[in-house]
């Protein structure tokens, strides 16, 4: 159960409800887009299934290395289950267990280079994500890695194992995977990238690192109902409306705040969903994430007292999964004993506690959003609430919370700089410029 | 060598000459931290043996995890300079290396749990990291640690296998230290934590990892020299002025970009070292940092059109340690062909460059840094070129850059809360408050 502590005024409120009747009528902006509403409650048990049983064959057949290659919505959700899920030292605890590792979200030639290092002599399959098959990333890395399962194994067996998650009919992807007999996923066309982490996008590799994605979605779909009130007691709304009032006061930075190192990457899949959904028209809330209490020793100084455009969003976790108590010592020489017998937690807390006060004393406003604890079930609901937000927040900043014209910008100039065919005239361009 | 791209006007070279001045002249504020200063050139070669001793000495003892403890300034600077060194899968591609572990950096019970789980049937040493020995996080961890270690070796073994980075005289830790007959090193007196990673407190836990810190300091040296000319040629008055001159043109947060997941916590360091130096007075660039390309999916659509208060700071490497092609491909699909043969870094080189002409155009103004590879004597330079702009940096902004008065407010917060001897007051106070 998510617990919200976010005070908005009820003008902000208002705003909030209009943005949401924008999202619910689905005629706002984007409105093609919204298919990721229903996946938490429309999402067959079956395609579960699906996804369940390549994991389990994987795994039967001894797969020690699952490489998932995609970018941004096709990395990011999927990256941020498994890391908030994993035990913080997996691969040397559970070296038994199918290890996920990540590809072609750069083109850095050192990382793939020691990934196929890292391959050799491992029993290893392959998920390749894009919707086009074309996104320059996550294709060459898919070149490179479809190469390597090629030159272990047989032509049937490589096309065992891998599986792509692509568009339902067309795509070079698509293409290339029905003729050479692999499996595929449908990403669904009106589910845009960073919507997707609860559709195979997401399901698939959280299930093959061993993640029950029933739960996820059970979290995610109990989430949905409580999203769908039209009122202050709905989540999404309350975090739409009291983000947007500290954005009008002129709050442009917003951070979100976690005490647990295992949701970095939640942080940085939230980064994407709120910058791609607002970041347009020259407006937008930055988005930034900080890891406590680590960063109130690097970051914690400026949110004390640096420029005074910020506000954050504290990310709690109400249960730890691990129990660990402060040892006494007989000597004190640190002056710790008064907290021997305590829980690390209950530190941890009265840090998040008192860091809340210091920062909103410092002219900080902060919010704070409590999951009961790190699980398949409470990661889902967090994810469909950030993504409800996200929609009404937009629609409340008056921006299509769904496309990203911005994104293109940088692929042109590097294909025309790549002499990619049919960039001709934009190669010459690009050249002159650069003279 | 590092290649610097930036073009500041004359008028704040000028201003960076004066903060050049000022720094140099050890007459500003907080000039009794000026340590740093002098590391490159005068840390003995002896201080470095004895580093490189007990490096050895763990190695041939059989030592395979070193956990070392500290957090902000005591942990992002070794942690920077590991994560950048090493493999993308060392534990996997190298299993006898010393593998050095980080804890203390924050107060997570599962984190600590997990790590003590991990430590299970290992053979373990600590490097502990702190003025003074009563930090509450490193403190709490060091506990844990010290009892775990006191279980499985004798006392003698154990005092051989803990080293403590402490105050040169005075403090719990080097009490302790003293008492319990562990070796230790000193942290000067005159080295702040964000400026002290080319002392012990870095050097220590980077030699123990495998790396060879007499690079990393002759290429810090080798900064420092050229950081000492007084004019438009010194890359740190450079750097200093071009961020100074965005800043009073309203560009109020400055991204570091890597295009490289090896520089990630490169960005962690410097978000540490310029945000606690300048964010005060409701002052100070916010300091934030992208991966490239994959945070071109991610914050790339913000930072093409969001709000228009960004600059950018590429820190681009001209080489890698690797080599990898674009594979071929008979069918062509993916239509990537064009690539085949071209190295992933060209295609790189590309995306980095495409995407500062896209980022100029749409109001992002850009820098660049340019490193010749990733390796000590780069990253060395880079350390300091950093550490030299960051003063001068914050003089021109007014601001004393050694000092960190906002990172009390939240641990005065927390000690209150957690009824710590000596804030029986404060404790009521903020009791009331809560109530």
């Amino acid at each position: 159960m998510i617990k919200v502590e976010l005070n908005p005024s009820d003008q902000y409120i208002e705003k909030a409800i209009e943005g949401y009747d924008v999202l619910e009528g689905r005629e706002g902006a984007g409105n093609d887009f919204l298919g990721w509403l229903d996946l938490p409650e429309q999402t067959p048990s079956s395609l579960v299934g699906e996804c369940e049983a390549i994991a389990q064959e994987w795994k039967d057949k001894g797969v020690q290395v699952v490489v998932v290659i995609g970018i941004g919505g096709s990395y990011l959700g999927a990256k941020a289950a498994i890391e908030a899920l994993s035990h913080s030292f997996d691969s040397d605890i559970n070296p038994q267990k199918t290890r996920v590792v990540f590809a072609g979200f750069n083109l850095s030639e050192e990382y793939h280079a020691e990934l196929l290092e890292y391959l050799q002599g491992k029993s290893v399959a392959c998920i390749v994500i894009s919707k086009s098959g074309t996104t320059t990333e996550p294709a060459v890395a898919f070149r490179l890695i479809k190469k390597h399962i090629e030159s272990i194994y047989s032509k049937e067996e490589a096309a065992s194992r891998i599986v792509a998650i692509t568009d339902k009919s067309r795509g070079a992807l698509k293409t290339l995977a029905d003729g050479e007999g692999y499996r595929t996923f449908v990403i669904p066309d009106n589910v845009g990238g960073r919507f997707s982490v609860l559709t195979p996008v997401g399901l698939l590799p959280i299930a093959v690192a061993g993640y029950d994605v029933r739960k996820m979605l059970l979290g995610a779909s109990d989430m949905a109902k409580l999203c769908r009130e039209r009122s202050a007691k709905n989540p999404a709304i309350l975090y739409a409306a009291a983000r947007n009032e500290q954005y009008a006061a002129g709050k442009k930075v917003e951070i979100l705040v976690n005490y647990n190192p295992k949701l970095q990457y939640i942080g940085e899949w939230w980064k994407q969903l709120y910058g791609e959904s607002e970041g347009k028209e020259g407006k937008g809330i930055f988005p930034a994430a900080v890891n406590f209490t680590t960063d109130l020793h690097s970051m914690g100084q400026y949110i004390q007292e640096g420029e005074r455009m910020l506000f954050e969003t504290v990310l709690s976790v109400k249960n730890t999964n691990k129990e660990l108590l402060v040892e006494s010592d007989e000597q004190n020489l640190d002056g710790l004993n008064f907290l021997a017998g305590k829980s690390l937690e209950h530190c941890n807390k009265m840090a998040e506690l008192g860091t809340r006060l210091a920062h909103i004393d410092g002219g900080v406003p902060n919010m704070r959003i409590e999951i009961d604890r790190i699980d398949e079930y409470n990661i889902g609901e967090l994810f469909f609430l950030f993504e409800k937000a996200c929609g009404i927040s937009a629609y409340i900043l008056g921006v299509n919370p769904f496309d990203q014209p911005g994104v293109e910008a940088y692929k042109k100039n590097m294909f025309a700089l790549l002499n990619k065919p049919g960039y001709e005239e934009a190669s010459q361009k690009i050249r002159e410029r650069l003279q």
